[in-house]
């Protein structure tokens, strides 16, 4: 029998969830993906988390005595410390789920509980973008701005599981934009997915000269993020201001963490970073006017390289890591 | 010969010096201040440094032999991990001063480096109004807004010395107000004591009603932030705005924080809190509409405790951190 260690790490999403093995370097095998069908109730949830993971070891040929560690990842809201998800908008109906227990007790294996967001950035910390720096941070891009936070292989999950929720920072108090968390002035409300395409449709409202942007609001769904970025790339000029204000945003969002956290690195995730170099690059420009000159100097801005295995790896991080502390 | 441990704390401020010793339980004894006069050059500076120590020490009966470890905090900018000063706009003309080798050097006992915000932090941490609690942040509403952060007894200093910069986070982009650093939408554009002051005098420029404050601005320095807090609190209209506006800005700060950190504790420090508990509870009340409710219920907010007293109570922290790990 080998001596190497594995881990198993669960990214519990609202639509799917995603398990996978890692090894003690951080290298990810491959991974299995089960529906999460949240309206089945929370028992089923359960048994699917649980199916999940013994696809996971028997697909990589593994056994689960070979395993040292799991680790499981769930969306908000819950109390990491106590293992449990609370009231989770995303996976409805389910309420105050004993998640980390019911893992544990089911396979008899140590079992580490993390919000996605964090362990997406643990999980870039450990094998991703962030591999070999001290401290990182990572904002994702999606419906919404997730966040998270490392430092010195800490990671930031605060007194009562609300750290890193980088998407809520206040950025703006004259004129706030509603955000979806039914507050006023958050990053979120300005720089995720959904609020750029906002953006889009209320700039298209007051646009005189012609623009992309307007035969694709008109088929509905086509005005996406990733469209808008396309455009903008291809030339249209009011596209290319939405696109613009968007890497200002997330400027503002770094700055405030240059001048909170001081990362090594901070690293942009989710659906808009198709939008590659150049956009990265606009985010950086800002940065440089906005910023600390020794910050904005030193801390590298990347985009993320785990894509959607962040968050499994990350669990299997979190996993790693109690497994490490219960052997010293 | 006793087996209390004793640490030196010595903190460096642009008019004064102030060291005291400090036992392993973080109770201070008597201080000693004495003038840092920056104009007479930086060896003058560091011998300065060292005659303070010793004064701190000897008022105690002590000899220099029972020190365990010396802590040294300076304000920025700074190489903390370098032990450096480099190039503080409060200390001119002193330029990459060695502080932390030299000290060491002077009496051959182990020294620690820190910022002077952060080491206030620590104190409040370790003996003050934190006392007990796992993490903790501190906003210091003086000339700027200063700010500290401890999770865990690690004060979070950054990669490059900028971390807790937290009078330097961006709340506003529209109409953001110049801050003293040169760059716009800062914390402590809105929130120091001297922003307090400037928004005072414009909002008296565009009055029409009778203000107490009228008075006090004719005279010129009578204007103080003090001043706006005493005239508010004896029932002035336009100075009560002022101050709801200065708790307003102060929870927008808070909120973040509670998002990014999510502390056990907010804390303010400096000479605003004065203000009383009735300056509190208004932060308090725009926190819990700002914030996520978990974190707005359950972190407390607080005044620090230590008064001028926690920079060099802090460093003393900061040297005993030094010495419990040299120990281990």
């Amino acid at each position: 029998m080998s001596d190497t260690l594995y881990y198993v790490g669960l990214d519990v999403g609202g639509t799917t969830m995603k398990a996978g093995v890692v090894d003690d370097t951080g290298k990810p095998s491959s991974s299995v993906s089960l529906p999460t069908e949240p309206h089945r109730g929370q028992e089923f949830g359960l048994e699917r988390m649980c199916e999940t993971i013994r696809k996971a070891v028997a697909t990589n040929g593994l056994r689960m005595e070979q395993i040292a560690a799991i680790g499981v990842a769930t969306p908000g809201t819950m109390d990491i410390p106590g293992g449990l998800i609370l009231d989770p908008p995303n996976l409805k109906p389910w309420r105050n789920v004993p998640v980390r227990q019911h893992v544990q007790d089911a396979f008899e294996i140590p079992t580490a509980f993390q919000n996605d967001a964090n362990a997406a950035a643990y999980g870039e910390y450990w094998s991703g973008a962030g591999k070999g720096v001290h401290s990182m941070v990572l904002f994702t891009l999606g419906t919404g701005v997730g966040g998270g936070i490392v430092v010195g292989d800490h990671v930031v999950e605060g007194e009562h599981s609300h750290g890193a929720e980088l998407g809520h920072m206040k950025i703006e108090m004259t004129a706030p934009r509603l955000c979806g968390c039914g507050r006023y002035g958050c990053l979120e409300a300005y720089a995720s997915a959904t609020s750029v395409v906002a953006r889009a449709r209320e700039a298209l409202a007051s646009y005189a000269a012609q623009s992309a942007l307007g035969a694709l609001a008109e088929k509905g769904d086509a005005l996406t993020a990733r469209a808008i970025f396309d455009v903008a790339a291809a030339g249209d000029a009011l596209a290319d201001r939405i696109v613009e204000e968007t890497a200002y945003y997330l400027a503002i969002g770094t700055t405030n963490m240059l001048h909170i956290i001081d990362p090594n690195m901070v690293v942009f995730g989710g659906g808009m970073i198709a939008a590659g170099e150049p956009f990265l690059e606009r985010i950086r420009r800002h940065v440089r006017r906005l910023a600390f000159p020794v910050p904005a100097e030193k801390a590298k801005i990347r985009y993320a390289q785990l894509g959607s295995d962040a968050g499994f790896i990350g669990a299997a991080a979190c996993a790693r890591q109690l497994h490490k502390r219960k052997s010293s």
